[in-house]
């Protein structure tokens, strides 16, 4: 049985077979029409209703796709390099090739300077990255955390390969912009992606901002990294570098129609948006009294986890260990934002006569943290060692280091442990007294 | 410039560039709806008759998709694990572990005993095999090659396992089952896929037999490969192993409406059509005086390559060095295998005037070879060497080792710097004279 961190069953959480309830496929006899349909119903019911409530996760809806109905039933397939024909005619290379160039443009590379293609997703492109660089030392910019939304300092990055001795062709950085790629290009002042510098590739999410139906992603590199791992593959006509070679020819489509029907304009108007109503939503919650963390240029509201499990499944809230967030996509309106809120509002009341708010200063921060340690009635005693790690990140924070944490859990157990004001109980429903021992 | 083995300057065959012809992003003010719809116009019809003649590729046309339209919207992710429930909505999971009990019925393992999940394709299946198999001795098993359709013999693989003194727990089989994986086990005496065996995992691809109209793929593993592997990723609130994470949810809806439309017995007459056909084909090409070779269980049809690239284009059929192939699937009907007969033996009157048939003896054995030196008339005093290098596959012939082919092309050489009857001038319009000498 899987536990997380903090000691719970986590199949309490989550693990929730769905074996069950999988869909037997059966012979044509054995179903008529009536029940293919009824299934099909059921489901976009249930996603109908899932997206009513959804908050967690960094993916948009609201867009009418009809005008593909009748490209869907096309084995699209771009085989190998976007740019070389393959003898395989049913491909939309020149849509590849479309929105390629418009992330070149929105990245500032020349059209003849760049190479890349369209990926299953985000990870595929950031593999692709490694294995265009794995020959120099490898560098990964995370320009917009998948958590925090915290964003790497590229020049730092650039200045301190610089200061280490390191020439241009010893090193390779690849920049994963999965959220923020397509996002910071919009937003004024912000560190842009740009091939300006001294980067080698970077890479962006087709189906989190941009709101793809199916799961893909954008790599652009500079040229020069294909021509060292190009191959020739004359099976499918065409020089092949890319990971998985058969390769979907409907997600170039759907990203050059919504780009297409967006724009810039769109896109940017979007945006803004979605960064108004995050500071919206981080304001909501702490006027009512709730740790929350909004970094710089961020749309990710970063909060402690609601101690109800129920609540979290229902607004389909990401969590990770004490926290939660809520990733203000297009869709999320400040309406659905009100219904959130307005519902949060009504539990904090219940959940707070069963203990304090519990401590999120590691993850976000002494400063948002409103637990009974960090609030300012009780001053900062116990949390110097916070103020020690806090600051290397100056465009948000995304502390991925848990030894902090482990000492500050040690602390709590051991407050726990002498019946002190502060309990560890509170905050969960499945969560278990510490077993931890007082630090050595 | 990238040249082939024969030296043929390879962007006259391929290398078509799409720079030119991609299909710019403009902003919305700049176009109308008209445009938009007349693009899409465009290309279904451009896709609709690179179908009609359509032979060379691995992919399925053939099937009705509407009612599947009305999902297309949604943005289905099955982040991680299939058998565990996310905190995502959005979902198919409930499609994709159908998908997968059938997988596992039809490959002999129990539901309880394997893990697997619908990755994006055949590579993404393959890899993930290798992954789980890291620790042990990884041997990977081609039910199918891509090209000639040959079938390494598994017996013969665990048999030579067993008798270097590997036991059970010390290497781990991946059986690489892109096409035939789901052919052979609908064919009567065809050595099977089978879980009862000692396999670790199979695959196969979704968008190859099946027609699933977008990439995808299936891989099965014994479910405790899975547990050394998983690890907690409490984001997504789901155990995760997957390489990509971020899964499409709508390739196991196609899966499974697929299989569920066709059934075990249809898929079983699409199967023994295709395998039909293919020998209807074989033996044509063989009575119109081809160079052709069929393996055995296969449905893929390989014979010398066309000396004409218009024809290759036209036909979209892949070729590699001296041969080309048809794979015969669903869509192919006599009636298409006809039509490409006509004008292929229109053809061969021509192309034989410009000189004899290239030699494929290395490429499918000089049994099935018609060039001057292997057919009847000539006998086979010059190719010893084959008989050697050919029996050691038992299921059909893919031999990747070139070795021979170079000592071939030398002897070719040789005669014809001797003014011998034979020429290597024949048989492609841009072959070259070959510089090659005599093998020392």
């Amino acid at each position: 049985m899987a536990s997380d961190k903090a000691g719970r069953e986590s199949d309490v959480v989550h693990c929730r077979n769905v074996r069950q309830s999988g869909l037997r496929i059966t012979e044509p006899a054995e179903v008529d029409k009536e029940y293919m349909a009824s299934v099909f119903a059921n489901c976009t019911q249930t996603w109908l209703e899932s997206i009513k409530y959804h908050l967690g996760y960094q993916l948009d809806f609201n867009f009418d796709y009809a005008a593909l109905n009748t490209l869907q039933p096309f084995p699209l397939n771009n085989f190998g390099d976007p740019f070389t024909k393959s003898n395989y005619g049913v491909n939309s290379k020149q849509f590849e090739v479309g929105v390629l160039d418009w992330f070149a443009h929105l990245w500032e590379i020349e059209n003849d300077e760049y190479w890349g293609y369209v990926t299953s997703g985000g990870t595929e492109a950031n593999l692709q990255g490694i294995l265009m660089g794995f020959a120099q030392l490898h560098y990964q910019v995370n320009i917009g955390t998948t958590f925090k939304g915290a964003i790497d300092d590229l020049d730092l990055v650039i200045q301190t390969l610089a200061e280490c001795g390191f020439s241009r062709n010893q090193f390779y950085i690849h920049c994963d912009g999965a959220l923020f790629g397509i996002m910071l290009p919009f937003v004024e002042q912000a560190p842009q992606i740009t091939f300006k510098k001294p980067i080698d590739s970077a890479s962006v999410s087709g189906h989190k901002l941009l709101g793809c139906p199916m799961p893909c992603g954008v790599l652009i590199t500079r040229i020069e990294h294909v021509n060292a791992l190009s191959k020739d593959i004359e099976y499918i006509a065409s020089r092949d570098v890319t990971i998985t070679c058969s390769r979907s020819g409907h997600a170039p489509i759907l990203l050059w129609y919504i780009l297409s029907k967006k724009g810039r304009i769109g896109l940017q108007k979007d945006i803004q948006k979605c960064l108004q109503n995050a500071k919206y939503l981080r304001d909501r919650l702490r006027n009512a009294g709730v740790s929350v963390m909004l970094n710089e240029l961020s749309n990710i509201v970063v909060f402690e986890r609601p101690p109800d499990e129920e609540f979290i499944k229902r607004w389909q809230l990401s969590c990770q260990g004490n926290i939660g967030h809520i990733v203000v996509m297009v869709n999320v309106s400040k309406q659905k934002l009100d219904a959130f809120l307005d519902e949060l509002t009504e539990k904090l009341s219940t959940w707070s006569k069963e203990g304090a708010h519990r401590c999120v200063a590691f993850d976000i921060g002494y400063e948002n943290c409103v637990c009974l340690l960090h609030s300012p009635r009780r001053g900062y005693c116990f949390c110097f060692f916070y103020r020690i790690s806090f600051d290397n990140n100056n465009r948000g924070r995304d502390n991925g280091d848990n030894r902090g944490h482990v000492l500050y859990n040690n602390w709590r157990g051991w407050l726990w442990s002498r019946g002190g004001s502060y309990s560890n109980n509170n905050a969960s429903t499945e969560s278990q007294p510490s077993n931890r021992s007082v630090p050595a």
